[in-house]
């Protein structure tokens, strides 16, 4: 089954929003054997929605889209497409009762009219449940087979009614027919593309059957093999080798595989090993707690952290001397190795991370420029530490930060 | 000037990589008098490159690409591109030399063989400045005036080749020509998109001739209005009447225009009264701190905080009472307004902002479900505290804890 998806949204036309959605939708088409072939944004008026869907349809039979079945006044994907099928719309009074009451239960107010504009629907068209919002998904079929699948644009609603409703439906019209896109990310990081290009070229015997590709990002590079047009066993073989294959040149440099987070790889290690972690940041403020502590259960494991943004804060709290800090600043071994040993027995911890550099834009000098980061690691009384020059803006700064003090302390677990 | 935008690439089809660049490239775009009709994204072979972007130079005469021009295998942009335009490529003996030269200077080593391929070119392409990396952007146009920009896909190298090469190209063209796309979002917080539709509805002389956007997201909901078609100084006129109509329906809902962040907000506040702020966090995990220091010139106003994720910190570092914790339990109105005075004192600040809560997925009770979020201010000794019940994943219940924190700051400093 090959379909396109077309996202609808002034919003996302003009770079308002950037489109989640269609991220979401594609992994989760693509694990059910269905393939995107193409993906296409449009504006808000009707004569582009029925113009981007008319394309659509015409190229697959196959759609689904997402935006545009809101309660405001510049929602008009079900009246366009509805037109594009010859369909009236018509009012739908068993959705409107269903939200009537929804809105007295649930918020204690009467409908707003706004809202009553939801309950109008193509005529002949199914509703697809929402449990997630007030607004339902909708799909429309022809005679000729040709459907338009209509999901909501809020990201939340859109999953949900996506793996409530859509998908069963779909898979039941693939009747177990369609072979999956099959794929395999493996993450690595402290090493560049083209450095790994060179590695994979030398692979004697080559990966086999599958299409690599290379994605940087700044959590380091990612490598994506996939297998189409193969049914499940061999595509998952053919994986597997690949997968072999590439960890045998790019070696301690891989961290997991598939959406694995770093933050993850590491609390998973210290579980296992029954340590506690905490933190010291300084140029990332935080954003290194953040990381570890957004991953479910990360409690049994991360005890806490000093944000020791002020040089009164690395002294006072974290106990950093203040002539080490007058002598060699705040960017500089000596203290970012005084505020790993400092948090360790602040928080009673087994292991801690110390951050302090210069994220930018401003603060760098000749001797210490914009990116020059210090990351130290305490572990159990030992400290180690290690000076980067990172690349990249303010945001990509900080957040190569604090990957690389997740990735010091995963290779001191691994040892 | 009607363009359209591919973005090329299987990891964006497939949903590996969320589609950034076209979201800026929209904004760049627009803010010319660029109207973006359609974007598309498609795969990375060969032939559905060359079917998407013929499509679109069908409709537009016009187009820009993203991705596919890096050193990999799977980059094939070019000679797609080259081949929709009967053109062949040929080898840029220019910019081999640059790209060894480049090499051995900044990376002390010789081109590697895949970087090779870089330097083929359509023949007549011209090529756009790559100052961000070694993959040139290009420019064919045949004989008619039909054009295809070719960008790299990598953000960085995207945004800076656009800023540098591409957008002074473009204005060049249109000569001064072109109603830019004027848009204005109004950023508002703690206010839902159907109360402000209903509010929006009721104002006597409406709006006026603009177009009105919802974008409900986890900062809150933004309101967009856009106007096209008009020179620019009754575009900006029209903007600037229905904002004002706008902000006063939302009232002190509202608290930024366009992509203000509250974070920018509060600092600019604080700095202006010249005060000083610290975090004690559990549930966000330094989130809320990640927040404040992503905004540049934050260090004369964050001194710093504690990350409180283990309760044994939120007693030992925050002094939070420990019959206090065992009674009430750690999300609690007593314990989050003792984290707040706790760490106000301990960093010497002038306001602290304290959250503790239950992010999920796990953790929840009847009486402290998923999603409970407690939220304190000490503002120079008094101390203010709320609860909020928060929707959403682990994720959005994060973001829109640390959120609501910096809103309660602002509405103190506001007062």
């Amino acid at each position: 089954m090959r379909i396109e998806v077309v996202t609808i949204g002034d919003e996302l036309l003009l770079g308002f929003t950037i489109d989640t959605n269609a991220a979401h939708l594609a992994r989760a088409l693509a694990a059910e054997g269905i393939e995107v072939a193409r993906r296409t944004t449009c504006g808000d008026t009707a004569a582009s929605i029925a113009d981007a869907v008319g394309d659509a349809l015409e190229r697959t039979g196959a759609v689904i889209t997402t935006g545009g079945l809101g309660p405001t006044s510049d929602d008009l994907t079900k009246p366009s497409i509805a037109a594009l099928f010859g369909r009236e719309m018509v009012l739908d009074e068993e959705h409107l009762a269903w939200m009537k009451e929804r809105w007295r239960t649930r918020f204690q107010r009467e409908l707003p009219a706004s809202n009553r504009q939801q309950a109008m629907l193509p005529r002949g068209a199914h509703k697809l449940v929402n449990q997630h919002g007030s607004a339902p998904g909708i799909w429309l079929e022809d005679e000729q087979g040709r459907w338009v699948a209509m999901l909501p644009g809020v990201p939340r609603e859109m999953r949900g009614m996506l793996a409530d409703t859509l998908l069963p439906l779909l898979r039941e019209r693939l009747g177990g027919e369609g072979w999956p896109v099959r794929s395999l990310t493996i993450r690595t990081t402290g090493i560049g593309e083209s450095h790994i290009a060179d590695l994979v070229t030398a692979i004697p015997d080559g990966l086999g059957d599958v299409e690599l590709a290379y994605l940087p990002n700044a959590d380091g590079t990612d490598l994506r093999v996939t297998v189409r047009g193969a049914p499940r066993p061999i595509a998952d073989a053919r994986l597997a080798l690949a997968a072999v294959r590439l960890r045998s040149v790019v070696g301690s440099h891989a961290y997991g595989e598939d959406a694995t987070d770093l933050a993850a790889v590491v609390l998973d290690l210290c579980r296992a090993q029954g340590l506690t972690v905490a933190v010291a940041e300084s140029c990332t403020g935080g954003l290194l707690g953040a990381r570890l502590t957004d991953i479910p259960g990360s409690s049994d494991v991360v005890r806490g952290g000093v944000i020791a943004y002020h040089d009164d804060i690395k002294r006072s709290v974290l106990g950093v001397p203040a002539d080490v800090l007058r002598e060699h600043g705040a960017v500089s071994e000596p203290v970012v190795r005084a505020m790993a040993a400092g948090v360790r027995i602040l928080t009673g911890s087994d292991a801690a991370l110390a951050i302090t550099g210069i994220a930018g834009p401003g603060g760098g000098s000749e001797a210490k420029p914009v990116g020059t980061v210090w990351i130290a690691l305490d572990f159990q009384g030992e400290v180690e530490s290690r000076r980067f020059m990172m690349i990249g803006d303010r945001a990509e700064i900080r957040h190569r930060s604090a990957q690389a003090a997740m990735e010091m302390l995963r290779r001191r677990l691994q040892r």
